[in-house]
């Protein structure tokens, strides 16, 4: 099969392009780039495309980068097809972002391309990758252990947007057709050096496995495209669980109901949780095999709370049958201590809990039976709070004497974890309390001390409201 | 953490072995294994085990063979544990059977090891597999291109049977073990060799690859593991379509609805196709992406019958919505043509086609209007047919005037293809013949020269049962 009808069959079989689309070719002057625009153009006809030529300079090399750009826009020019050359100082780029080259030129690559598809109305950005560069990114992705996600290499199409027509070829039948087309093109000088480990696959290690497989590359082409469908099928099942009442978004993270997660398939519990981290991080990938093995080692050992730190600040708790992801500066961030001082009667807002605290003071005869109110608020004897009143949020040792104990005083964490409030919510409960001693475990418990009996005349009424 | 403490956990993650098991060590003299059998001595009490020790002489390597079993002996004795040694000419065995020295030798191994289970009651088998030699099955397969089943290596318990309990263990570690307790052991010289892509993989591949990763094998380690529940996921979703009314075992083979096969994911379209082939050939493994993908894509291609061979002599055809799945052999089994003459009155079994012909001559008023009967039987004017009866199946340029056309006379292939039968069953219909002309293509239509009509009076009663 001729490259151009490999290209034609690969496009269709993707479903890459539609009749009408305008198509960004991101040309590097590379034989692989060089190749790909020279073959759409000589398909623009029969697929009903129109081409709009990208170039970025990296500025990595100096004259050879304007080399690079001046035979792109000369071709462009040639073929009479509209081009954009854009420059961009990428090393000043990475120094200042902390960015490796390669990371740094891939971010400033990416959003060019998407602020000039925007521009000029594309609805598709060709990209010269082929099968070389597939068993490449296949061969890495193995050797650093990234599993099917990995495994499964890059996509022939991608987000509706990317598309790779020379997927299926290999190197050497692209450079074949530069020659036999005529087409010229440069070669990346950095492209021969081993420093990059990416270059030292090509060049090195890939003879060296193709003595064990001479049809290495194309085995690896057959892998990704096998494993492509079996990670999209596993992270479909997996977005279901998402989307089902096993999982919930709550106080900015995430919660799953334990018994329903442990009742899934091994697979599943693992893509879930990656997901849940990676919705929350604003990226895929990134969350190693060792950080869930402690969670789901965890999961099996038994009821206990615990907590467990994911990469990137996600930090996980377990509390009775929740599991909760949240973002560890939000699950540290505590109220100030002391500070709300309630205003009687009147509203008192608590930014940090995002709750207010409204206040009235009644006499007997005015309100219900303390008994019948709602957890969320509370009758308190007045008179008994002889001191300025505070919201705050559990301080280490704290204790507390719970209405219908007769005044017996236990530890707040122990009242927590008897009343079973789950470890996240009790950094969140307000605690009211009147020279130092709390009054009322807002939203659960008022203290013994402060009850309202017989003798009480004024009643303090509080309620617990969300901002 | 220990050697024996990580053996202890392994066994437990992986509920290898329950309490009063008899545990088979299969022990080569080599230090995994030999550490294997020290290592589950040492637990036999805690783990409430009893061990028997098995060694297959293979003999490969002559005196060196011989040394290892009684190295094995020895211990076996001085530990007090029973055993069993073996010996048997491998080498001879793969000539004979046309087999490699490590398949032949696997073979007998696993023979040898399933009968002298059965004969002491031994639960389980203990295999000295650990860290290093499932980085080395997961490369290779890696190389060879397997897909998820070959890239989760080796299963540290498999089929409820085997077990692996060295399987989070490096080698280093082992040997270690070994020289910290004092325990002799024998190194197989043919290990030393890189003849075997499986030694050079060790002895040379590893040692590169760390290169680029340095923790390789405790990566590929975490990948298997991870892959392993991946595939197992797959492996019962493929098998719950398997059970579903889309799959049927029809005619000793598979028939697959074709619409509800395409509406699946690509991943399970793939995973059933490979479970029918499987089990029509008695293994797993072995069906390369090719050979699916030209399937996959004749699907998507339209609504034409055709057929593709898949190894081993699989045989699939496409008729109308259906896939069919068949040995090659069966699917080329034609009844004998003109062979079977029916017996009027009587039964008449066909052998070929698992049916019997039933006939009666009735008499008019006997018997329903010829138009209410079911299509499995049929009544013909038994005065029109002047001949013998017989039955057979299709003939290349066989023709046929069906009931209802006017005596027209169409090819019997067009005649199917109208009525939609499917191609695989068109082999399979009986047709009844009176002097080499078609009466009846039973169970679907009778001719129309033979039809009753207000003359006839002696009528011939058909009707087609399955044997």
């Amino acid at each position: 099969m001729s490259v151009v009808q490999d290209v034609l069959l690969t496009i269709k079989k993707y479903n890459m392009i539609e009749s009408g689309n305008r198509v960004l070719v991101a040309v590097s002057g590379g034989p692989d780039s060089m190749a790909l625009l020279h073959i759409l153009f000589g398909l623009k006809d029969q697929l009903g495309i129109q081409l709009h030529v990208f170039h970025l300079n990296h500025c990595f090399r100096g004259t050879e980068s304007m080399q690079d750009a001046c035979l792109v826009e000369d071709t462009a020019q040639l073929l009479g097809v509209p081009y954009t050359l854009e420059k961009f100082d990428v090393p000043a780029y990475c120094v200042q972002n902390h960015k490796s080259n390669q990371e740094g030129a891939r971010e400033v690559r990416y959003n060019l391309i998407s602020r000039i598809s925007s521009q000029i109305g594309a609805a598709r950005v060709a990209l010269g990758h082929h099968a070389d560069d597939q068993a490449e990114t296949v061969i890495a992705n193995f050797l650093r252990g990234s599993g099917l996600t990995g495994l499964k290499g890059f996509l022939p199409l991608r987000e509706e947007f990317y598309i790779r027509p020379l997927f299926r070829l290999r190197r050497k039948d692209i450079e074949e057709y530069c020659k036999v087309n005529k087409i010229s093109y440069r070669i990346d000088s950095s492209n021969k050096k081993t420093v990059y480990k990416r270059n030292q696959i090509r060049l090195e290690l890939i003879p060296v496995l193709e003595d064990y497989n001479p049809a290495l590359v194309n085995t690896l082409l057959k892998t990704a495209e096998v494993l492509r469908a079996e990670d999209e099928f596993l992270e479909n099942e997996a977005g279901k669980v998402c989307t089902s009442p096993m999982v919930s978004n709550e106080c900015n993270g995430w919660v799953l109901d334990i018994d329903l997660l442990t009742a899934l398939p091994l697979a599943l519990q693992r893509r879930v949780m990656r997901k849940l981290w990676s919705r929350m991080v604003g990226e895929p990938g990134g969350l190693g095999f060792g950080h869930l093995e402690v969670i789901l080692d965890l999961l099996q050992e038994g009821k206990g709370s615990w907590e467990s730190h994911l990469p990137r600040g996600i930090h996980v708790t377990r509390s009775y049958n929740q599991l909760y992801f949240k973002k560890e500066s939000e699950s540290n961030e505590r109220a100030p201590v002391d500070r709300y001082h309630i205003n009687v009667p009147g509203e008192t807002q608590i930014p940090g809990l995002g709750v207010v605290v409204r206040a009235n003071v009644l006499f007997r005869g005015e309100t219900l039976d303390p008994e019948m109110l709602p957890a969320q608020e509370v009758l308190l004897d007045y008179d008994k709070l002889n001191g300025k009143l505070f919201v705050r949020t559990r301080l280490h040792g704290d204790r507390f004497s719970p209405l219908g104990m007769n005044g017996a005083e236990v530890k707040l964490k122990k009242f927590f974890i008897d009343q079973k409030i789950p470890w996240e919510k009790r950094e969140s409960i307000p605690l009211v309390t009147c020279n130092g001693e709390i009054a009322w475990v807002a939203g659960v418990r008022p203290a013994e001390k402060f009850k309202v009996d017989e003798a009480s005349e004024r009643l303090l009424h509080l309620s617990l409201l969300k901002q």
